[in-house]
């Protein structure tokens, strides 16, 4: 049986184990280790993802079935599974019913198909009355079933089933499903039958063993529609072989109030904090839950109503998050009275929740340190460090909902999806408005910064999405009324249309009129801990890009060792500075140019200074000058004759030059150190501004650690013909002044042809930074202005899994990052290296780095934690 | 002595060799190889040119001098030479005089700066008087001095010396310089001395010791001047350590009739014909025939006045061009009767003469095969290949000179050299016309297509300069007068303004009115035999780039083996297809799209059936379309308006299209592989095109070698994108027709991380094309567009040594191509390998090409032949 397929759990035996994962998904792992534990788990078989793969394959070739060996496999483990149970499918006296669900490696939440009730038919029907006692209850199954499998298997959608649905409890009074009767029933049941006829020219299978492989093939192909694609490309999960089926005995929570189903996790999933926390719907079955469609009640309701449950409830929630050392979110029924375990897997967790688990763990010693930091995604960071509302703000608060993904939003209403991409897509900052949503909306999810739903839970879709995402969510604000067609939310006392302005406090629920302003968030003391933990265990340094003494400050409380990347330009564009520098653009003639940059200095020589006192001892990376001069030019007709007018010059000189400067394409144009080769006077002005302000910050005694870089080099002798210069004005402004101050100058690594001769640059260079986002331009042959369209596509098509910008490409960039890395420390085994891209704040790139031998990454201030983090998982793994 | 500086030659001792250019420079080591040989050679000694490079070191620090261990060397070697000449500088009764000439390793005519008759004083004139015998021809040589040495060493430029000359000419009745007599001369040097000491503010030095030491001074200071530095950049010579001094005996040319000088080859350096050729002066020095202010006269001339001298010129002419197995260019001084010779060198040579003296020399057995091949520089063979005027065309003949450097050209003539820079830099073709040109005309000379003089001969400067640089140059147009100051350019009937057109035969001396049609070169017999050998003797195959079927003939005839690059795109841009093309890209549905490529698929068919038929039997590379869609649409709304008319959609339509398409940076924007993922039916319409007409051409007996080469892939996933689509298509249009035609799908390596991934995407690719051009662009991050200004100042600051656009750069470019190489046929060892970009075409890439293993290189038709020689020298190197 090494090409074994199908594997059995629960009752006589388990083939499978929580390891399994890649193997038999991880509900199907997780089933089999529950069983194995001895938990209470309706027994089935898992269909192996290994098999998807290979009826994906076959699709592509004729008609896709699944594999004959397959269904053998599956005929031997419906016979164990039947025996197990005493049942039979499709046996009118005893008949077996069954559930078929997806289960991929990595949780897809809503991706996929699922059948409940499978099995029932005309014959099976009396059966499931007698054993339920409800002949009305098992209608209900059926007409389920039938609209799930219609929905599912036959892709017939919903709509003709609810309208269905709705004329029958019209007719009969009925207002909500639960009052339908029996004869209400049987009629929703010979209608429901009737459409899928109609609507396929076939009558519904009265076949089990049929319906079971219709199923397993809907749910193997719901693994490759849009959606789920769609969905793994958002959450970037790839290297799955495709979704295991679970086949397993239904249990049934809705057989009346002592029947009943529900969700919980083992701590508090958006605190954090070590509480049992759960909902819990009675006489329902599981979807109900899940598709938000009644509004559950707190766990604590279910001590109320069935005490002895709750207790075996609590036991077995204990000993999974021992036996897993982790927060599980587990799903269960209660089926007359008997507790079922229907999945059980690590809990979804805000980020306040990942780090509070995860230190609370620690110190419980349920996991060891390294363990701990394997617990926080550092992406999921991201969302601690999001603002929260200022508490000192007005807020008129509309309603208060669900608080299912903490942040503190502002935004536009768009009641559909694809409106929410479109409008994001513009620039506008939406917040997406829907009764509930589906998997459907997971674009326009993605796209807005907010999501707000009338319906649903805590475990709702968009909840449970939200959360994943890291997207603020204020679920079930049941007070709201949407009206879809005339596009108005409603509260009590407002209404609001599309394109108005709300705000969602994802921490309270609160949904408020307006903007809001926000404030910097509050760090706990358990992210402290964390960090802490961090430091510990990465080798990598943090360092932060900051173009101002401000950012520079927040950076540090953030953990930043150093600036690695201050941008001069930015100065430049200062209201107070543009002047002097097209004064020095315009200039005719090196002394002309360099009276205008006499005009810069003072400024420069403040901005360092600043910068200096705020990273008081660390080191401070400078880069030079680097955009094309063009770019501090007025573009405007109207622009251009006041800057002619304020420079005493005409219009035409101001146009001419504009003229001269204009470049084909500006990446790859007169910018970086080929500006210093043709005007050395601008980088003479800048080695003047920083040994000056570093001499005024040592006056002050303050430690100053310079580090000029170079950027753009492709040529030793462009560095060196920078270095020189500026080495020589900064000598002899250090002499002059009397201050003894170490400094270094390196470049960045950015032009694809200074990774190739990075031998030769550290010979010159004292350091090396890599500039990853030039790099990828340029290795790529990519322009990042430009590539956004075609490189969304790319991704569509499976040309690149990633976007380089986003995550560094290794294969490609990587190569010439490792070969300057080795090669430029071959030259000079000192030689600090270090990556200034925005790549530098991303953990897949970081940890790239830390196997590259680098000495520090260096990213925007919010992402220092971030990189800190993953530095350490990089160290540990 | 090893860090000796001085070399003696001549008379007792000679201390160097002809083996010693390096050192002693081409001047010194051949005086010493000739004296050696026991010629005539005045006795001198020689500077070393690691003396001049301290010389300037030493100028950067203090003042520069000569240093003292040098000077002390000088001494010695200056007692040896009066020993040797029993004469003594500055010797009232038996004075020395010397030359002071520059001399590097390689040759720069006229750029360096030489002294005479040095040692002429108050005190020594009158010695020189009466060993001469003839005090007037001693003043002579006197004013010449001062002038010289005015001019020379101290920079007092010409003109207050002409004026003087002039004005005792003048006042004396003398037409000619000649007609001075003593007591004009008398005049004349009083005057100089008088100008020279109000112009320095001292007196003409009497010290001749003092005389020496600036002159050798001035000559180093002359390695280093901007015009200097400006040759060897045109040149592309690069790595002299600088120019060595030769100091030797004076020999008067211009003591009466039976002396004279002259300048001679061993054979016709314009047509290669083995005839001993060149120009001699009656009693004149040296400078007269290379400054070209006097025509001299055919070397038969001295036969008849000298027929001795003749006969002893013609052995020794005999006896250097064996010993050098090479054509010699020789000077000679001939004083009361007695031969000197003060020069032997390689003589530089048209490409007709470099070809044919090979040619000959080896079928005389001077040299082997391989010495052959390295007689002729590659670069040299485009003089071969120019056009010729078109004998059938009318042709108004104007006046004709000396036809000093073979071509047929057409341009508007400008007097200064600024104005052809000037006027060439805004892209109009000009013929510079100059009296005599002189070395501060370089830049205009190189800028010109054509240059015209009407004083000199054919060893002028502008002779020589234009030989050398392979432009066209009639030289000594006598009938033509110039009127510096109206721009007017007057022959016998004709008077011509600045900006008119004329046209020059640089082999007949022709000056012709108005532009004159030319036609194809005609190849002589010893053109075809060098291709021969170069063909037994490289391994490189030698292809073309050519997008129609007449380049592709001509290529062929050229001896092009393959197209390596056949451009689509030409194809798209021409007059009955630019319409489609536009429809195709405005269409908004796949639909529209493939109808428009409908339209253009019969043309796209017709482009290949005629190439295939070019080429039967040859490999015929296609590249699929490369540039970005915006490139096809028109920019002026009018023409827009026209579009959108033609197409019947709106002008807003096409606007918004046009701005969508727009690009930051086009380079690197959506264009190559990126259009075929985004709109895969453009290839495929191409792939059918290609296939289709392979279909057409077999079935008329041709034999068809396709090779499909997919643009700008960065990624084997892109590649394996286009190649799926493109097989697919093909392979089902060569079943459809029966036919079978193997083709090759291949990619261009273009994109630095192609370079990088060779390894991975020759698993699909079953060859590589590496275009150069762009992966010059994305190693350097220069774009090609806007780098012209800052490349030139960089190779001005020597920060890049020659544009890595026309020599490709083997550091990073070459390092890039090397590995993918190696990656590539480690992946696939029958991975054929080129080269595409314009480097394919120039002599020192294609030495790499052939170093790094490529199979071929290909180039533009005009340059296949320079790419065969250039092959053939890599393989014998």
């Amino acid at each position: 049986m090494s090409k074994r397929s199908v594997y059995f759990f629960g009752g006589e035996q388990t083939d499978g184990d929580a390891s399994q994962k890649e193997l038999l998904g991880g509900k199907g792992a997780n089933l089999a280790e529950m069983a194995r534990l001895g938990l209470p788990v309706p027994p089935g078989f898992t269909i192996a993802t290994t098999v998807c793969s290979r009826f994906h394959e076959a699709l592509h070739e004729a008609d896709g079935a699944v594999p004959d060996d397959v269904l053998s496999e599956v005929d031997q483990n419906l016979a164990l599974l039947e025996r197990s149970m005493g049942l039979r499918l499709g046996d009118a006296q005893a008949p077996l019913f069954v559930s078929v669900r997806s289960g991929a490696a990595v949780s897809m939440p809503g991706m996929m198909d699922t059948v409940l009730n499978l099995g029932l038919t005309d014959k099976t029907l009396e059966g499931l009355a007698a054993s339920s006692k409800s002949r009305r209850f098992a209608l209900d199954a059926y007409r389920r079933l039938i609209n799930m499998f219609g929905d599912v298997v036959m892709g017939l959608g919903h709509g003709r089933f609810e309208e269905a649905l709705s004329a029958v409890k019209n007719k009969t009074g009925a207002r909500e499903d639960t009052d339908l009767d029996e004869a209400g029933m049987e009629q929703v049941v010979a209608r429901y039958k009737a459409i899928y006829e109609s609507e396929l020219g076939h009558p519904f299978p009265q076949d089990p063993r049929q319906q079971l492989t219709k199923a397993i093939e809907a749910v193997f192909r719901s693994w490759d529609t849009p959606r789920a694609r769609r969905y793994r490309e958002i959450e970037g999960i790839t290297g799955l072989r495709g979704t295991a089926v679970n086949v397993q005995a239904m249990v049934f929570g809705n057989l009346g109030e002592t029947s009943g189903t529900g969700v919980c996790f083992t701590r508090d999933p958006s605190t954090g904090e070590n509480v049992f926390y759960g909902e819990y719907l009675v006489n329902a079955q599981g979807e109900d839950v899940v598709a938000g469609i009644r509004t559950p009640e707190h766990i604590s309701r279910l001590e109320q109503d069935m005490p002895l449950v709750y207790k075996e409830l609590i036991g077995i929630k204990d000993k999974l998050e021992r036996h897993y050392r982790d927060m599980q979110d587990l799903e269960f029924t209660v089926q007359e009275g008997h507790l079922f375990m229907l999945q059980t897997r690590a809990g979804k967790r805000t980020a306040a929740a990942a780090v509070r688990t995860a230190m609370e763990m620690l110190a419980e010693g349920l996991i060891d340190e390294k363990e701990a930091l394997q617990r926080v995604e550092p992406n999921q960071l991201d969302q601690l460090l999001h603002p929260t509302f200022d508490p000192a703000a007005a807020r008129h608060v509309l309603a208060t909902g669900l608080p299912a993904s903490p942040g503190a939003v502002s935004g536009q209403i768009v009641f559909t999806a694809d409106e929410a991409e479109e409008w994001a897509g513009r620039g506008v900052e939406v917040v997406l408005v829907r009764r509930e949503t589906s998997p459907e909306d997971i674009g326009g999810m993605h796209a807005a910064k907010g999501i707000l739903t009338t319906l649903g839970g805590m475990t709702s879709h968009a909840a449970v999405v939200a959360r994943g995402m890291g997207k603020c969510c204020v679920a079930g604000c049941a007070a709201a009324q949407i009206d879809a067609k005339a596009k108005t939310l409603s509260f009590s006392r407002n209404e609001l249309n599309e394109g108005d302005w709300i705000s969602l406090d994802g921490s309270t629920g609160e949904v408020m009129l307006d903007r809001v302003p926000t404030r910097a968030p509050q760090l706990g003391e358990e992210f402290e801990q964390l960090m802490a933990l961090a430091d510990k265990y990465r080798r990598l340094g943090v360092r932060t890009n900051a173009d101002n003494p401000k950012d520079a400050k927040n950076a540090r409380e953030f953990g930043a060792e150093g600036i690695g990347l201050c941008r001069t330009e930015h100065m430049f564009f200062e209201e107070d500075r543009i002047a002097h520098v097209r004064e020095m653009i315009l200039a005719e003639t090196e002394d002309t140019r360099r009276a205008a940059l006499d005009k810069l200095l003072p400024s420069q020589r403040e901005d360092f200074s600043g910068i200096f006192e705020a990273m008081d001892g660390l080191p401070v990376t400078i880069r030079l000058l680097d955009p094309p001069l063009h770019e501090f030019l007025p573009h405007e007709t109207e622009r251009r004759k006041e800057l002619a007018e304020s420079l005493g010059v005409s219009l035409e000189h101001v146009e001419r030059r504009c003229r001269e400067l204009e470049e084909f394409n500006p990446m790859l144009g007169h910018r970086g150190c080929r500006l210093a080769v043709t005007y050395p006077e601008i980088i003479e002005m800048q080695g003047r501004a920083i040994a000056e302000a570093a001499c005024d910050a040592a006056e002050k005694g303050i430690a100053v650690r310079p580090e000029v870089m170079v950027p753009l080099v492709g040529l030793k002798a462009e560095l060196d013909y920078c270095e020189q210069r500026l080495r020589a004005i900064m000598d002899t402004t250090f002499q002059s002044r009397g201050q003894k101050i170490s400094y270094l100058v390196g470049t960045m690594i950015e032009v694809p042809r200074a990774a190739l001769r990075a031998g030769d640059i550290a010979k010159t260079a004292e350091f090396f930074s890599f500039g990853t986002n030039d790099l990828t331009q340029m290795t790529f042959g990519f322009s990042r202005d430009d590539a956004g369209g075609f490189l969304v596509e790319y991704q569509e098509k499976h040309v690149l899994p990633e976007d380089p910008f986003q995550v560094l490409d290794r294969d490609g960039v990587g190569r010439l990052v490792e070969l300057a890395c080795q090669e430029g420390r071959a030259a000079r085994p000192d030689l600090k290296l270090g990556i200034c891209g925005e790549h530098g704040g991303e953990p897949k790139s970081v940890a790239f780095c830390h196997d590259a031998g680098l000495d520090y990454v260096s990213c925007s201030p919010f992402r220092v934690p971030i990189a800190r983090l993953a530095a350490a998982r990089a160290a540990i793994r």
